[in-house]
């Protein structure tokens, strides 16, 4: 068998990799991946079948193993972790930061979290993970590591370079060393950059900065995300409710979390229920998809029998129908447009947000205004390009300006509804809602026309 | 007038701002906003309207304002800016780091950008800023500072030190010192952490990591954002095509470039033209969401011609007007679906994807699956619950059918395709392709019935 020298990602090395983990060549493994990337190897395990990517974890230094392991989607995640025996995902965890640690454990179901914790070498580090696991996944709390930096405000550089120095292998990176008091309470922050510049004598106290951004354990990820953003920070330290300092929360970590967001707002934005990737599955994929589909067909059957109603009419007029898929996707359109405006704006709240009323009246301006545009011009069309009666054009245009507004309003209100009762407001411009404006749709259309034409 | 102490970001102080404004109370701005943090004070200037928010500027010191002006949301910082005098605006640019100087004057026209740039004090910056200027925007190099901490692999430890102290004022912030050969060519990185850690006479060559992750300065932003999520970077070196260390970007440029790409891809789906916010005026409101409410009118009116054709066969079988929402609604729905995945396998390109013929045969199996189960229960509506003959049943499921498969490929397809002509491929979610979805949903359903029914 040829012999590749180095680690890359490519299917040439793919192909190599599991020819060696089928002759369980573990000096390959061993020698190929030595200086590669941690992100670069998980990329490469999850395209292995579970048992092929165990045994490359197995091949290698734990502590990387221990990283790889991190980084791995989670559905290949998922299936290591599962087979693994505790004493063996022990050591790997005995490796891990506390909050990739609790990251993990989380996923097992709580006796083999226990097994595992039992199995830990560091008693520190149970501790820390024991403490973790009780806080929320997508809280403030959830989402901290243990690992930080204290510094006490009576301390000299001298003494705080040798706490890094006893922290350094805990720590993998440091941005800033955290002050505090006695009582462990959070005065401040040093930077590692005014460390360096300082004598070694200087105290912490003339060093620091006090006007420091903490987060409190409760607050939700997306909320810290957005105040790690605003504000610039690569790390930000979490406090508890008497302000006590108890973890940190580094960028990368908020970097992963605001993918997930957008990925799982998008989701729910087009009707997948599933967190699936083009790379899935025939089956999960065609799974996660149907549930919406089927929804959106109830919706469409039940638009069926709601013209069956007016049977009658479209027989005596039948241009009414010419005009259904107009009616339907304006409403669609206007609606989607409307609560993309304001999940935008619940995902940036200002305090200087108007009020809920001085909202919805500019929502009407806007929507008389487009409504107005839109119903001239379908008014023209119908009469003098379709040669259409004026009375047939008021209808089509009549009902364009009531769906305009209505969708408007539901689009609107829609998010603002289902943020008040802790549902993802995306929701707003999914499928359910198209269906639902669509209906509503209909209905105005076939009113308008019978009203106006007295069918 | 009461007097208020302390900036706050609320309601009652943007008051007393406006008050303490109109008096011309410079010294209430100063002292109110002492130890305020920029994003807060960015983020009330941004109610202000721009003569106001320029005499805040101008009452704060240089540095501040530099900082704040950053900060600004893009309408009120351009406001403000074309309304400075260009020695004024050189004084802010001074003291601002390379990579936010080149955001401000990029939005400029190009005289008044040299006017500003012969202001300027520091010889060194505006050689920097020149330099940026030639980048695009949106690549690594238009992204990047030309402000870091650069180490010749020869020196010592306490020689590097001495770089940081010359450096601290221009570099913020320091996560790294980049180690560079006699030709300023990017060799490796040391971490502050071990220089710290390490004796004074230690090499930087006996300290440093090779094995480091940079990027070149024509890469797309979009790419760098992914290499620093995907290896968990805070900062990341720049190099020109020689290898040569030219800059580096940090991780909070990158969330506000995530965040805006977020934001025009949500955009981009929900068919609004311009990036507005739920707090602009009711006529910019209008005017961005009104193109593509055109579109959708002018593909609903087609729509209407089209249906129009069939007016003989409508007049036949009434019925069939009943199921073109049904129709319409579920070529949409599958679309979307489609595409977004698309969309989301783009922006995580893997070495490992499937050919382009691998992929459409999956999006076929996926859609004969979701189509069948689709048509079969339409089917069994129509028939039983709906009462119709099953020949009529078999038109519409079987033209349902069609569309789902239809839709699945175009909704597949667009994306590749705009990606490919170098146009945002969120847009292929967007109500251009919906409406076509439409179109062609309706020519099926209308085709399917001519040929059945015998019309």
């Amino acid at each position: 068998m040829e012999r590749i020298e180095l680690f890359e990602l490519s299917k040439e090395y793919l192909e190599a990799l599991k020819e060696n983990i089928i002759g369980e060549h573990v000096d390959f493994i061993q020698e190929s991946m030595q200086d590669a990337n941690k992100a670069d190897v998980a990329a490469l395990l999850d395209e292995l079948e579970m048992m092929e990517a165990l045994f490359v974890l197995r091949a290698l230094d734990p502590d990387f193993s221990a990283d790889i392991l991190n980084e791995l989607e989670e559905d290949s995640q998922y299936k290591v972790i599962k087979a693994m025996p505790p004493e063996e995902l022990a050591t790997l965890i005995d490796h891990m930061d506390s909050d990739d640690a609790v990251d993990i454990l989380n996923q097992l179901v709580v006796n083999d979290r226990e097994a595992v914790i039992s199995h830990l070498e560091a008693k520190e580090k149970s501790l820390y993970i024991i403490e973790l696991l009780r806080y929320d996944e997508d809280s403030a709390g959830g989402l901290m590591a243990k690992e930080i930096i204290k510094a006490n405000l009576n301390w000299t550089v001298v003494q705080t370079i040798d706490e890094i120095r006893r922290q350094a292998e805990n720590v993998e990176k440091i941005f800033s060393i955290y002050v505090v008091d006695n009582k462990e309470k959070l005065l401040g922050r040093v930077a590692l950059k005014k460390l360096i510049l300082a004598s070694s004598d200087t105290k912490v106290a003339d060093l620091y900065e006090d006007n420091i951004i903490s987060v409190p354990t409760y607050m939700e990820g997306e909320e810290v995300a957005e105040i790690m953003r605003k504000y610039d920070l690569e790390a930000i330290p979490v406090v508890n409710v008497k302000n006590k300092l108890v973890g940190r929360i580094t960028v990368d970590d908020i970097l992963d979390l605001i993918r997930e967001q957008a990925d799982e707002d998008i989701q729910a934005m087009t009707g997948i229920s599933d967190d699936v990737e083009e790379s899935d599955s025939v089956y999960r994929l065609s799974r996660a998809r149907l549930p919406w589909l089927l929804i959106g067909m109830v919706g469409g059957l039940l638009g069926a029998g709601f013209i069956g109603f007016f049977e009658e009419g479209l027989n005596a007029v039948t241009a009414l129908a010419f005009f259904i898929p107009l009616i339907t996707a304006t409403g669609g359109n206007v609606g989607i447009q409307s609560s993309t405006l304001v999940v935008q704006s619940l995902a940036n709240r200002s305090v200087f947000a108007d009020s809920l009323t001085k909202r919805l009246l500019k929502v009407l301006l806007v929507a008389i205004l487009n409504g107005l545009v839109l119903s001239l011009f379908v008014m023209a069309t119908v009469v003098f390009l379709y040669d259409k009666e004026v009375k047939f054009g008021l209808v089509v245009s009549i009902a364009l300006f009531s769906v305009v507004l209505l969708a408007s309003f539901m689009g609107t209100l829609t998010p603002i509804v289902l943020d008040k009762l802790g549902i993802n407001p995306a929701m707003a411009s999914g499928p359910f809602i198209t269906t639902a404006n669509d209906l509503l749709g209909l209905g105005v259309y076939f009113m308008v026309a019978t009203l106006l034409l007295n069918l």
